[in-house]
């Protein structure tokens, strides 16, 4: 079977809560009660209502397998160029170790790049050692602190 | 004399561009040749079309102290929140060390919170320990790498 490549739909929003819920960080964060916490479907409609973000989930089948966000930001520096930043990167846990993720990588940074985008850029929580492991072995360097303020 | 807070015009530009051009790192990577670049130009243009990003400038009298932008981002996660990213701070060499940077970065941050954010996030150059100590002074936590991939 291939990997299909699709924005998310209103439809998809109570699996892609859950598969937020279930990852170690997620858990203590996010609220998967059913029906939604309505602060799910209002950001979900502003992402939809927004050309610069995507929410993009990959499919096997009809089985979810995994869900990045992608934001492009147009920017002054580096000359005047358009950027891709990427969030909410997650792959259910019944599709790891199978290359899923890569592929899912690959593919975004295919948007990327038809976009425009001279940069992809993203954050990873320094409590994720895997996932740290996974983006510099996709060729992305820790040149940067990731800074957060929570208010 | 106040600080001004305000988004940035066209006729700004080339003041901007100096400025980002000035800049330990900017001076390897922009080009402050006048005419701008087009490119720079788009890149604004892009900026001011869209409602989730702000490109700040501050003002003293007439001066230019300072700028940054900032990018307002939906996400599904923290049950689906906005989110504030900072990029492309600089503060005019000319007015550094007066504390104009935090007056800045409080402006921006009653901008997140009017917008309704809960989180505001950014990534510094690890090349630049005055920024990474300036970001800890303000409360910032460097939780997170920060990845980037040149395309």
């Amino acid at each position: 079977m291939e990997l299909k490549y699709r924005s998310a739909k209103s439809e998809d929003l109570e699996s892609l809560v859950t598969l937020l819920s279930k990852d170690p960080l997620g858990s203590q964060r996010e609220d998967s009660t059913i029906p939604l916490n309505s602060a799910y479907i209002a950001a979900f409609e502003a992402i939809e209502r927004d050309p610069n973000n995507e929410l993009l989930v990959v499919e096997l089948g009809s089985s979810l397998v995994g869900m990045l966000q992608i934001t492009f930001i147009p920017y002054l520096t580096h000359k005047g160029s358009w950027r891709c930043l990427i969030e909410g990167v997650r792959i259910h846990s019944d599709y790891r170790g199978q290359g899923f993720g890569e592929k899912m990588f690959e593919h975004a940074i295919s948007l990327a790049k038809n976009k425009g985008c001279t940069i992809v850029q993203l954050t990873s929580d320094k409590q994720r050692p895997d996932a740290i492991r996974f983006y510099e072995k996709l060729g992305f360097k820790a040149t940067h602190e990731g800074f957060k303020l929570t208010l």
